[in-house]
């Protein structure tokens, strides 16, 4: 799908291909921040507002490491990220929590995807690139942290329970609408998820590549709401 | 004003007073996280969005050596900035900003009282508390950045400074009121600035430390408009 030599690294993936995922992963982050810090904002208790106020900082922590790859690569961070700027504004539109659980819930599924989505892609990328990105989207990742949360509450709540359960449908719901954009604005993130696919010997169909990607990312969400005790 | 002794630093300050100041200085830095990450959010660009991130990250880390001394003293961190939780709701409800130059005024103007006043009672601290509150407070602040920014679009745009020279009359008025409710909830502050004046040998009468600080702080604010060629 390329024929540009990648001088470093084991892959025949494009540099120009892993300066738009490096600028995706990083611009999912700044994303991520904000939705941290404006959680922290709302948050019942002082003691969540600190914890939610630190998981953000140490966010943007981690994102250096990213805009640092975009650097050594030759590649500039900001307009990196600039040509996914507004990805997540439509569904943040269709996605307002009406409530303090919705939102966690929110970042907790749409987060789940969107790291999943940057992971897969990043299997087709040089070793040290891939390395930062896994580094940056598994390292203390927030989900870790709110997962237990809402999982008690969830318990301890059956109506919340069965609400969550609905939220959460609708939330991946949305956010598989917006890889579905994300991989038509960008090809190079549809070559670069077909050429992890095949390295992992898992090869999508020729033209298939979106549903491959879609039911990857399904059964990873399937996996992160039982994590809940949640129906997903 | 204290009976009990300083085990150790040069100051006769109680322990418990040293902790309150603290504390106030953490949930200060909190208070800015929330408040630069939320202007990131509402930057008109992505270069913008970025930087304002940034600065808040560094704010919250900053606050860490804060929260980390109170533990050294024995204190609860989070114990130690609730009895402050609330403190600047007021304060915003008052101030919200119709514009982003406001905003970022706004923070400006704020942070800048509520620092000077924080470095004011550290005075009277304990050397390595101090040093705590001085380095976190004025290392990388926020307002050095911003003060260049807003001065560039002061100077180039006459009506937009004088929409913010009368912008920060208001916000200097409402944040000084901050200052007298900090000052009449928390006994123990007051001590600080009496003690701090003091040992400053430019000592408040008794009774008027509240006017002696709205002085300073007056005087520290006509300064902080200068730089931005702005009317205080």
């Amino acid at each position: 799908m390329t024929d540009v030599e990648q001088p470093t690294g084991q892959t025949t993936t494009a540099p120009g291909d892993a300066l738009e995922l490096l600028g995706l992963v990083a611009y999912t982050e700044l994303a991520s921040f904000g939705r941290l810090a404006g959680d922290a904002a709302h948050a019942p208790t002082l003691r969540q507002r600190q914890a939610l106020s630190r998981m953000a900082a140490a966010m943007l922590e981690r994102q250096e490491t990213v805009l640092g790859r975009i650097a050594e690569l030759g590649g500039d961070p900001e307009t990196c990220m600039a040509s996914f700027d507004g990805l997540f504004d439509d569904f943040d539109a269709r996605t307002r929590p009406s409530t303090w659980w919705e939102g966690i819930l929110k970042g907790y599924v749409g987060q789940g995807v969107a790291d999943d989505f940057c992971l897969l892609a990043a299997g087709a990328l040089d070793e040290r690139s891939r390395d930062v990105v896994v580094g940056s989207l598994t390292t203390d990742a927030p989900a870790d942290r709110s997962a237990p949360v809402i999982a008690d509450a969830a318990t301890a709540d059956p109506v919340l329970a069965a609400r969550l359960a609905l939220w959460g449908r609708r939330l991946v719901g949305e956010a598989l609408g917006v890889v579905g954009v994300a991989l038509s604005a960008h090809p190079a993130l549809g070559r670069l998820v077909a050429e992890a696919g095949r390295e992992a010997g898992a090869a999508p169909e020729p033209g298939s590549t979106q549903s491959w990607v879609f039911a990857r990312l399904t059964a990873e969400h399937t996996r992160r709401m039982d994590r809940l005790g949640l129906a997903a």
